[in-house]
């Protein structure tokens, strides 16, 4: 009796903002596993806003995600048949192996973990894609140096809240711009920020004005938009700009940046950037990473949502920020 | 009998567009040289657009020109008088006096040249400051590699024609926006471009697109807007922007850039600058380019006004793309 495996396919393509009609979900029988092969039970599917850039077809750093295939995503689980010496049932793992219950791989791009001193969910957090993409914007571009201040929009979320925390490790003043006061708070209390700006007050530049008395010298950008224009106002001479994502305007809205002059009059280094075309840097930043959390110095949340099929509705969510911090789906 | 000294003041800024009433000629009597002074004849006096920049006291990287004093700007001329070890009279001499007809100085930034093989005027020009901040920035932010495709804008102009030139050199195809057919023709057939775009055709995207079959991996911006819309739109992956200058927005109208998330999705770099911050470089490009013009590999156009009082409208005209060439005022 073959096992059914639920899938969630890309149905089409949005045309403005994603709904859940662009996704259908679909039972597959599993087929026997071939030699060489592992089969993996997802624990954890991970939800991310450049999945909202592969649903479309525009011109972009990736190809689009095809239609009535599983949607992409990271994965992280327990290997629960194997005909690969390199693991055995009950490792956990980590993969891409998108939105579905269960992976079948060669082993390749599948990653152990252990999940003694960091939990499983982690992995696809603060010490997983999110992480080390905050750990590369925030050392490899904007690189702050003691006493400078960073701003970080949604900083609430996955890589930004990596992003403040690992600028007041670096001795930065670390300003976060999030949506709503009780975000703003937990940026505050529980991550260490200096301060918060509440983007849904209407007064945005007013206040990160006023959380950035000495200007700003290094922006971790994730959301365009008002934020990036009022960010971009405060910036120094010589600040640095680490372009991470444009969620405001993924879903096709025009959303143009003010005042570009200001890049050249501040002098600024501006540098957009995907982390999977920086895997020397992987290693590294997640051992690092992976420490801070299971030291407790690196504080993350999560939102999570019970069972496959509302995955849809979570990731509609999470692109109008409805999520805290991290945005998965649990799937067992 | 004392000699007097034909100067322009800045008499008001502008609210808008620059106009002549932002100027005011004035005489004033030349006082005896003191110890250790030297005087100076200006045969040459540098228009260029940073000039409007400092005309206005919004905030930029360099503090605006005072007002009732004379207006900054580079020079070229000859010693007339010397209380000063280090100098003599017919000696050639670039430096900073302005807009007037004679400098004093205690020689300090006054730079002895040699106008045997490389004539004067260039050390405004391609041997001078405009030279130096082409330099800079395809050298330094560009950094083209052979076979790949770099657009600069402004390129008939003191800094754009110098781009092209040593991007041509480096092995890069090179592309010019400039304005007019003229001014096209020129920087194909004299200067020696791949192709350059007429952005006055009303057509400059397709046009760009044309002339830029494999998209284009530098962009060398000098004013802004379409153009600049234009060329984002076709950078490739890993592209680099050296950010000069926005002329199209110094009289203060908005000039927004309309797609900034191509900056992520293509990871391109972006880095504004002003050549007076990276002096180190100066020497060594000054002493290339003055090798270039000298045998001829570099070729150069001015706009010659003749006599101080016709440097405002000079001026006004340059940033209204009247000048062909490095804008010159020749004060004798």
């Amino acid at each position: 009796m073959s096992q059914v495996n639920r899938q969630i396919l890309l149905a089409s393509r949005p045309q403005g903002a994603a709904s859940a009609d662009n996704f259908k979900l679909v039972d597959t029988p599993l087929a026997p596993l071939a030699d060489g092969q592992v089969r993996v039970r997802n624990h954890y599917l991970s939800l991310d806003p450049y999945m909202r850039g592969r649903m479309s077809d525009a011109k972009s750093y990736a190809a689009p995600q095809p239609l009535n295939e599983v949607m992409i995503g990271g994965t992280a689980g327990e290997v629960v048949e194997s005909n690969n010496a390199a693991f055995k049932p009950g490792d956990k793992v980590v993969g891409m192996f998108g939105w579905q219950e269960f992976g079948t791989s060669d082993g390749k791009g599948l990653q152990k973990v252990d999940d003694t001193h960091v939990p499983l969910s982690a992995y696809l957090g603060p010490v997983g894609m999110p992480g080390v993409t905050a750990w590369y914007g925030l050392n490899r571009i904007i690189a702050p140096k003691a006493g400078e201040t960073v701003v970080v929009s949604a900083a609430s979320g996955a890589v930004g809240s990596v992003v403040g925390q690992l600028a007041k490790l670096a001795g930065a003043r670390a300003v976060g711009i999030a949506g709503g006061a009780e975000k703003c708070r937990y940026v505050v209390e529980t991550l260490g920020f200096d301060a918060c700006v509440d983007y849904k007050t209407g007064n945005l530049y007013q206040d990160l004005k006023a959380a950035t008395p000495d200007g700003i010298d290094g922006c971790f950008e994730n959301v365009g938009g008002e934020g990036f224009d009022s960010t971009l106002a405060r910036m120094n001479a010589h600040g640095r700009i680490a372009l991470c994502g444009f969620i405001a305007g993924y879903d096709g809205e025009p959303l143009p940046l003010k005042h570009p002059a200001l890049m050249l009059t501040q002098r600024l280094l501006v540098q957009g950037f995907i982390v999977s075309e920086h895997m020397d840097v992987w290693p590294g930043a997640l051992k690092e990473l992976g420490g801070l959390v299971a030291q407790k110095k690196l504080h993350y949340r999560e939102t999570i949502a019970q069972g496959l099929e509302n995955a849809p509705e979570a990731f509609l969510g999470m692109l109008k920020g409805r999520n805290f911090g991290k945005q998965l789906v649990k799937l067992i």
